[in-house]
């Protein structure tokens, strides 16, 4: 494992150091993580700006291979990659295992995306030499790679979003070089990705600089980084404050640029009567299963649940408040997150209305940094005159509101800001009598699910992860799915362009097979 | 002529009014105009929120009869129309009567494209129940309009950039509400434009406030409804300062929204040796027309020529000199256009270096506000170290550079900031010769361009108007050709929906037979 940082095929010192800490333990792990200085960025923003001259323009197969290099080199790092992750994170090896098969399935499927190549959604409108008053010319249109994009690294998914995981993935196969600030609560598992990701762009002869990683353990870097000239994208998942942060930054620049923040969400959930009446207990088991997955720690956590008062209410509050009672504590990410649970979680429990309606039960045990799981209820009048109820709580926590009626439903989701995820839990006749307040979900969110838990975001074409301001920075992105490739381009328009300078994709032929609309239909 | 604000249905006035100025005499108009208040920005804004809620819904036949009866209800107004706006933008009838055209031609454009449908870009995965080690659920997604947006008229298309302009129609095409803030060089125009949308809305029936009109001869206004907590979209053509100054305003929200702003170009040319040699008087010819057409006033005016030095380059320069010189000036829209223009184009012949290589030799007549056309010289050197030479004139004029080499050549490109079009002329060799530096313009521009001037921007499906910054505040997005809906929409995916609650689009049945990815493949 290198502790040092990665810029193009260097590996280079820093004037510090720091060390991972384990949460479970509080421990400090081995390895002396160098914090990159301002030269560094300077230097991989100039690599990767030259490398973007060539890499913008290199072959679909070249790209393609490159992806699936990377995958094969994060397997191939075998069990170390899992046990330090386990030991950065927190995180069961059940779950690390996951989300390394989730990694290396986004390098696959970006590398087919690339290799099918008909996501430069190319559009020919041919020559019309004859049309009066004037002859029309031949104009065709591709999207294209925007230059060096700034990927940071994630605390909460240290594999699939952070050195090799999604943003990284989808930038790459735009054709933008990618530097990623990698996050310091996972430096080791951090390095062995980037070492993959180096042998892959050598093994495939691509321009150094393509690939970088910077290490800090502070903001330093990561300002940098997102204020330099070179940089053309950002891209981020945590904290409203720190992707808010990020944006101020990128817009207050001369030529301000995009960053694409996914920065929480609280997820309502409405749980309707006849469902309820049906199934309290199921509903109980599945929501406090998905409030505590991975300690909470999910992006799309449910942490409002919202229910309409009928006969079996108070079965399933009891439901709900047993099955949190059987969930055990269970490691948090970091220490800065799990203080910041227990605070917010404490403030929520102190505001008016709200009281406790299940806790874990169980010991704390003698490790570090446990989350205790928590449902807490309050009334839709509290609810309403209180914002701070409305703000996420990121961990094993969800708030509880029974409205009493249609009506208030529709107040509480009319109070509601934009969020990534909507769910509703209906039977029968629920989906006709709260048809309304049904679909006016899909004004607030980005992706609105039926009977489902809003937790596992599964990567696929019809994916949607983003939702509107303040769930991500702009809710007309995804960074899950194959759509996520589109934060990385813009189209560019060739006019009466000559057939030799036109890339393959608009070429006449059609030498690459890739789906076209040519003067309004789609052909391939 | 109605003269009043129009808040959906209703007209009403404003507490002072103001009078349109005829830029040829620089007198007024017939007609007091009445400013609107706050209190109509909140009127507008409750009514379009309203309407939204039925609208974003609307079937998609309706919807493209309500773009077809704008189109009709424009073209029913007549010569009134055209007297009207040449009397206010000093434009001649046959500007205004292919505008007219190209407003309406839009207006059918949008609606052909909804009545086809496909442009919701539906992707189906359906589910995988079998799925190892989890079933996969149904997902599909579609794209929905964001809300109520602002469009703000441009005073260079009193008629194809304003009222019912590309912006407008296709706002009204994604399913969104539209509040015009009417440009207040035109505001007979806007009036008589606005009242043909307002009857093919209540023509079909479609919920009051889908369409709203204010006045202001200030920025009040336009302040007011950039910040209004409805509002999700703003939509401007205009100068940098003001397009900036919205897009600053719409950050500072507590809610951020998108400000698509075309914010202006100098849009180079390069012009090669081999090309200057067969044809140097063509050349000159054309880009004097182009420079000059609608007295300069394009956002697509090449207001930057770079050339290569070779033994013509003196010829062609004696050429472009002459070809000025012989074309008579033009009324420009406003005093306020005018007098910017002759202030910035002074202050560019009194920089360093630049020379006047021909200028209008027509006599300036009786007529008020004209412009006077222009081409003046400087050399590279001369050009790098001055940035003020690479922003906009806004008008007539076009600056000449000499490059003395291939490297020469690239150093002016890499000066140069984002633009919405760079043009190349080339002829044979030119092309080999010069390929690097040619291919380097898709970097910097959102449509490049072979032996066609930038003037002239093509209503269809492959066109992109809108490059990286300055040009536009974000070059991914074209407010010209179809592609211009995707500013009012963003992706939801529905994961489990039920069979009745999915939109049409959606549906299994493909009952709109539109075209969709199904499990990874295009079918109709």
């Amino acid at each position: 494992m290198k502790t040092q940082n990665l810029i193009g095929n260097q590996y280079t010192d820093g004037s510090k150091t720091f060390r991972a800490i384990n949460p479970s333990t509080g421990k400090e792990l081995e390895g002396d993580f160098q914090v990159a200085g301002k030269e560094d960025v300077d230097k991989a923003l100039a690599l990767a700006e030259k490398a973007f001259a060539v890499y913008r323009n290199i072959d679909k197969d070249t790209k393609a291979t490159f992806l699936l290099d990377i995958a094969a080199g994060v397997n191939a790092i075998g069990d170390q990659l899992i046990e330090r992750a386990m030991a950065e994170s927190g995180l069961p090896m059940g779950r690390l295992q996951g989300e390394r098969g989730r990694t290396t399935g986004q390098l696959t499927m970006f590398a087919n995306l690339v290799k099918e190549g008909s996501w430069v959604e190319a559009v020919i409108d041919n020559a019309q030499p004859d049309r009066q008053p004037a002859p029309r010319p031949d104009i065709r249109k591709l999207l294209v790679p925007m230059g060096p994009a700034v990927v940071f690294g994630a605390s909460n998914f240290p594999l699939a979003f952070s050195v090799a995981g999604g943003d990284t993935a989808s930038a790459l196969a735009a054709g933008c070089p990618v530097i990623v600030k990698a996050h310091p609560a996972h430096p080791g598992t951090s390095a062995l990705v980037a070492e993959a990701i180096k042998e892959a762009a050598q093994k495939n002869n691509l321009p150094e600089g393509v690939f970088s990683m910077l290490f800090d353990d502070g903001y330093a870097i990561g300002e940098a980084l997102v204020k330099h000239p070179k940089t053309k994208i950002v891209t981020f998942t945590g904290s409203f404050r720190g992707g808010t942060a990020l944006v101020k930054l990128a817009q207050q620049r001369q030529v301000p640029i995009p960053v694409f923040a996914e920065m929480g969400s609280i997820n309502p959930t409405i749980i309707l009567p006849e469902a309820i009446e049906n199934r309290y207990q199921q509903i109980a088991e599945h929501y406090a299963a998905s409030i505590t997955l991975g300690a909470g720690q999910f992006c799309t956590n449910p942490g409002l649940l919202i229910t309409v008062d009928s006969q079996s209410t108070g079965k399933f509050k009891e439901a709900l408040g047993t099955a949190i009672a059987k969930i055990a504590p269970a490691t948090m990410l970091t220490a800065g997150i799990h203080h910041n649970f227990e605070k917010l979680s404490a403030e929520v429990l102190s505001e008016q209305g709200v009281e406790v309606l299940g806790k874990s039960a169980s010991e704390n045990g003698t490790k570090s940094n446990q989350a205790v799981p928590l449902v807490a209820e309050v009334s839709v009048v509290d609810f309403l005159k209180n914002p701070k109820l409305s703000e996420e709580v990121f961990g094993p926590f969800s708030l509880l509101v029974v409205a009493a009626s249609v009506v208030e439903l529709e107040q509480v989701i009319a109070a509601l800001q934009g969020q990534l995820t909507a769910s509703v839990v209906a039977d029968g006749e629920d989906l006709i009598n709260y048809k309304d307040p049904i679909n006016s979900l899909v004004t607030i969110a980005g992706r609105v699910i039926l009977n489902n838990v809003p937790t596992g975001v599964e990567v696929v074409p019809s994916m949607q992860h983003g939702g509107p301001y303040p769930a991500t920075s702009d809710g007309r992105f995804t960074s899950v799915g194959t759509g996520a490739i589109k934060r990385f381009v813009r189209p560019v328009a060739f006019q009466n362009w000559a057939p030799d300078l036109l890339p393959p994709e608009l070429k006449d032929a059609n030498p690459l097979g890739i789906w076209r609309s040519v003067d309004g239909v789609f052909t391939k």
